[in-house]
């Protein structure tokens, strides 16, 4: 069944130590590069070679859909600009278009649940599930059959991106009232109360807080019966977007394809891809800490470090495609920088206090 | 008089309201892109012009020296490795090479004051002072002339790149032992006691950390009879590397080049350039947070605020041109984003709480 996953491997661990031992032979002090070390330690461990190759086709898949709760005034703008900026992302002129052209990414755009009549390419509209998902504060999100639709397509997207060359994948999200349904989903794997993961989203004023917090905590009612099956997490409080991305994001790591994680419906549909198929976090790393605040708790269930903190909170993939020149960098250094031997230079006249590059170090 | 700078202008304050205005009126929710929107705001008042011209070409300039007090076990590292390191820069072999690629910025190496009898290109060598500076600890770094010397050659660094057609500078420094003037310099103008300044540099051990302590507790004994005097600071406690980066950072500013700092030595460099040229540092964010605990003191004596905080500690630059990216993002996302209007996009239905991007929020 399309809904389970296989077992996940981890990333190489024989690799993972040849690329510790890299790092002490090029030509700077030991641990000098930090957390870029860790980096490229991850990297080089994800692809099972080092050094690792520069990646060649990073990939950005913006998964967008709408919320049937966003009519109940839960944020600041209306549904109609999900569908409004999938043509903006078609026409180039969002923020993920500039940032990811920056970073050498290209996106990619997917109506999975867009309440529109708007007529979009094929490719766009190929793994649509349906307009819109049910309002989750007082409805199922999905149908059995639509939340296995949803987890087939999201598998399916991420075998055609690395099938295509993808070697590094991002999931991004679009989709207005898409904070509400992933604060529940939080709340429900992080066992947390409505208040501590209700934010501003795109930004509500008091009014609107106070109607999410109200759709949180009704959605959190719904979502606990279910919470510890998390296909059918998805189906009461998820959505089909949401349902996608976290099917891709396990199915990323089934492909032995690193993944920069974004802000907080991302890091919402990873937790619950972390419980699809359990290991698939190894392959994982944290763009960035988001504004929100529950996207701390999905920081601390997965046990990532964000590599950038610049009080983002605007999705699409952005704060994950900010991290990526880091990634890139952290690549390259072990890809292209010469040894102390062959460079002639001299090695310390000190020894090593210590090893500073750890295990795992880069979570 | 050469170590004489001009007044110093500030960044455009009408660019800098136009451009916080436009960053209302593109197609995201306002202030969702955090620092980012500062840091494009930053660079648009630099150039003078919303939007900002997306980097043509940033650069990089290594000032490489050798310092007298290695020589009196204050690093890890024979002081041999400072040539020999510039012979890797030189061949693309370093850290600073593979991550300004990955940037899309060129690196330029000068030997300043190089202690070798290695034959480099005259371009490396057009502006070199001395061999060494002088061990701070006993001697002067630099006669009265030298420092001149120095000074005049960063002026005139800065102007060959701005006149070359640079418009985003980066000063990476290259010189075993330089972690021990540079915590002199600082201590002595944040007025902190020397064990508040030495670091582990390259990584000395325990008996190495004691003899650098003691090192710059006597550099910062004679320090403090000129630290009102910023020439005679960095005759005195300096170098010539040092210097020469100091004049290069406030011509920077003399030309309206924003500039992004690196870590310790840099930022040594950086608050003597801000005593020599008042308000430079309007023209300068800050790339990173050194390991290095005297860069905290930096930071807090610039009133910046860091763009990233990786555990980095190996100089060069890299700190800088990691940041880069972000930079580079941020001036494109102003270049490149369809506003509202231009892409049909509903605005909000809430009204707007509060206007989130602060005059000089970038600091």
């Amino acid at each position: 069944m399309s809904t389970d996953f296989p077992h996940i491997p981890t990333p190489d661990a024989p690799t993972h130590r040849e690329t510790v031992a890299r790092h002490l032979r090029l030509t700077k002090p030991a641990g000098s590069l930090g957390r870029l070390e860790e980096l490229g330690v991850f990297v080089a461990a994800c692809q099972g070679q080092c050094p690792p190759r520069p990646f060649a086709r990073p990939r950005v898949v913006i998964f967008a859909g709408d919320h049937g709760v966003a009519a109940h005034g839960v944020s600041a703008f209306p549904s109609e600009v999900t569908a409004q900026m999938v043509s903006n992302f078609l026409a180039g002129g969002a923020a993920i278009n500039a940032m990811a052209a920056t970073a050498g990414a290209t996106v990619r755009v997917l109506d999975l649940a867009v309440d529109t009549d708007d007529a979009y390419p094929e490719a766009v509209t190929a793994h649509k599930v349906r307009r819109s998902s049910g309002s989750i504060d007082r409805e199922d999100a999905l149908t059995d059959a639509e939340v296995v639709a949803a987890i087939t397509a999201g598998r399916a997207i991420a075998d055609e991106e690395v099938d295509g060359g993808a070697d590094l994948l991002i999931a991004g999200d679009m989709g207005i009232g898409n904070t509400t349904p992933a604060a529940v989903l939080i709340a429900a794997l992080a066992g947390a109360e409505p208040v501590a993961v209700v934010g501003r989203g795109t930004g509500v004023d008091d009014q609107g807080w106070m109607r999410k917090a109200a759709a949180i905590r009704d959605g959190l009612r719904r979502a606990r019966k279910v919470s510890a099956n998390p296909v059918a997490l998805l189906r009461t409080v998820g959505g089909a977007d949401i349902a996608a991305m976290a099917a891709f994001l396990a199915q990323a790591a089934v492909r032995k394809t690193p993944v920069i994680l974004d802000g907080l419906v991302s890091g919402a549909a990873a937790l619950v891809a972390e419980e699809l198929a359990p290991g698939a976090s190894e392959w994982w790393v944290a763009g960035h800490r988001s504004v929100e605040p529950a996207h701390a708790l999905v920081l601390e269930q997965l046990n990532l470090k964000p590599i950038l903190d610049l009080d983002l909170r605007l999705g699409e993939g952005t704060g994950a495609v900010a991290a990526l020149p880091l990634l890139s960098m952290a690549a390259r250094v072990l890809a292209e920088m010469a040894t102390f031997d062959d460079a002639g230079v001299s090695g310390r006249t000190i020894p090593l206090p210590e090893l500073k590059v750890k295990n795992g170090g880069w979570r």
